[in-house]
């Protein structure tokens, strides 16, 4: 690699440049290799049309949950959800996982029976296999490690890469809202801190706490592109925020966006939490993230489509335009902002 | 779960209790799920007679390596190889894999280059593409979780279940040579913890050492027997020890077995540091795991084709028997001894 290019330390590099540094070194070998490195999955090819898709992720304690106030239950549901999200993510069906689970010596062997609860109610729900992975003890807390497996058709699958000019920028569902769950999380932690004999209060915030705690995949949106025989030109979820997922797309497909801020999606009770903790709640819903809602562009003359059928609720957020016009937000009094990725970063200690 | 049946602790589970506890709940919902839990992979039926095998390992600084003789380049292909071996253990080649990776901030961008540098060279050796993964920082250490992906022809798979009586039992090299070159390098660790002056002493042990630190696996044990023209009736690769392994092919045939000390291949320098450390070398090569050498059964009519044929070295070292005569070793002495798994347990804190 060039000398002159080299960043001193992973923290300046980020996770996406590392990922970019990773991946300029990926070549090819095998005919079955159809996309690598920097999509929500990869994507192998099988035969007669058919393509498997893969995605893994790696959550560890103290970085990305925390077991004060995340049930381990709903952790081992939450750990297959977002990676079922990301082959749903490639307009594929998700069918089978694996888990490799690192316990330390405080997990009880409830505990873990508890953690594989969640898991089997995700793999229930979702019809998907458990077919393997890998058990070991480790010196500090709870390392999970999920590898999802999809199907799709060869001509379904859907890319970051394929937005065009005056496609529809469509989301499957509110944003903003996992974010906020988190928010409330959080003040009841610190509330339990100072006060031992606290009961957390999580008011009238089910809604949003379940988004945090419980998020699931949009399969369904999958099934009714299917049926309505629409295929997205680009897919992502919306795991770090609408605004660092609309940028990939847009990068990927080198083409520019228009996200309208009154059309995008926003729950009751995000805006009620919003308030009460003083954030904007479409600040939220740009840059908060883990909604894993599905984020996609569609030609004009397949939005109809979705119009004259009985289906989940889509929406309209946006629309794709040239790339010389850029990533912007017209928010509501018709000024425009430049998009910016604010989600969360990997390295930054955050 | 009967509640009469549950162990209190993970540690009094172990970690195959541990697995068969969570492979009890497994059930396949999707026709493509071929073999779940269970053997070195899943197996998942593509189409045209085709296979996918997927296999995943988590290794966890501190647990599966130690980073005070373990140089990065060599943990990365490390941990590369002994996912490929356990695709060649299913008879299948590897093709993909995806790595994701947990670091802390003690881990500077030299480090993780040095890691994928081991990493692509693995995949490079071996002509497997890196299509994917996971990159986020740790609280503690490095975790490496490695999912890797082969392809097979649907009637060449090899699972750990069709040994059948009078089968040649072989294994595709030496055994125990790994663990005595842990054996030499926790020797100098001790060494050098004693004496901050001192350099490692590795003497004339360079085969090993590199056994140890740089395992390879053994496709090209899997298109030598493709090219003869022979599928074992079971197959599993070396990882916890050859008694550790038999038993479990035996298990899952429903068969017994004689495996004939004199017959299991020793390395010379195995040999050599064990009586310098007063090691049984046997005891090492039944017990010491990592050698990622194939042991497979093959039907007796299959076996005079090694021997017509130039290939890699291949080492009859017993056969299958009935179930009803057990799982034994025959001594030099002639003596018969039980084989039993003393391999690493992945719970019980060594």
């Amino acid at each position: 690699m060039n000398q002159s290019q080299t960043p001193d330390s992973l923290e300046s590099l980020g996770e996406f440049g590392l990922i970019d540094r990773i991946a300029t070194r990926a070549r090819s070998a095998n005919a079955t290799t159809l996309k690598g490195i920097g999509d929500d999955c990869a994507v192998l090819s099988v035969s007669q049309g058919k393509r498997k898709v893969i995605t893994t992720d790696l959550l560890l304690e103290g970085i990305h949950f925390d077991l004060t106030y995340c049930p381990l239950t709903h952790l081992g549901y939450k750990a297959v959800a977002v990676n079922l999200s990301d082959v749903c993510a490639m307009n594929a069906r998700p069918q089978q996982i694996t888990v490799s689970l690192g316990v330390s010596a405080k997990f009880t062997l409830k505990a873990i029976d508890d953690l594989y609860e969640g898991i089997y109610a995700a793999c229930n729900a979702y019809g998907v296999d458990l077919v393997g992975g890998d058990t070991t003890s480790s010196l500090t807390g709870l390392t999970i490690s999920i590898t999802a497996i999809g199907e799709a058709d060869e001509n379904k699958i859907a890319y970051r890469s394929g937005a065009r000019p005056n496609d529809i920028v469509c989301v499957s569902g509110d944003l903003g809202s996992a974010y906020m769950g988190l928010q409330l999380l959080e003040r009841e932690k610190r509330v339990l801190r100072q006060s031992k004999t606290s009961q957390p209060d999580f008011g009238d915030y089910k809604y949003i706490l379940q988004r945090q705690l419980r998020p699931e995949p949009r399969t369904d949106i999958v099934e009714f592109l299917d049926q309505i025989g629409v295929v997205p030109t680009s897919m992502m979820d919306v795991s770090d925020g609408l605004s660092s997922e609309m940028l990939h797309i847009c990068k990927q497909s080198g083409v520019g966006c228009r996200i309208v801020e009154e059309k995008i999606p926003i729950h009751e009770e995000t805006r009620r939490l919003a308030a009460e903790l003083n954030i904007n709640p479409v600040v939220a819903a740009l840059n908060g993230g883990e909604d894993y809602e599905l984020l996609f562009s569609i030609a004009q003359a397949d939005y109809e489509k979705f119009q004259s059928q009985v289906g989940p609720p889509i929406y309209a957020i946006g629309y794709i335009c040239e790339a010389s016009k850029s990533t912007r937000l017209i928010t509501t009094c018709s000024d425009e902002a430049q998009l910016r990725a604010q989600g969360w970063k990997a390295f930054d200690g955050k």
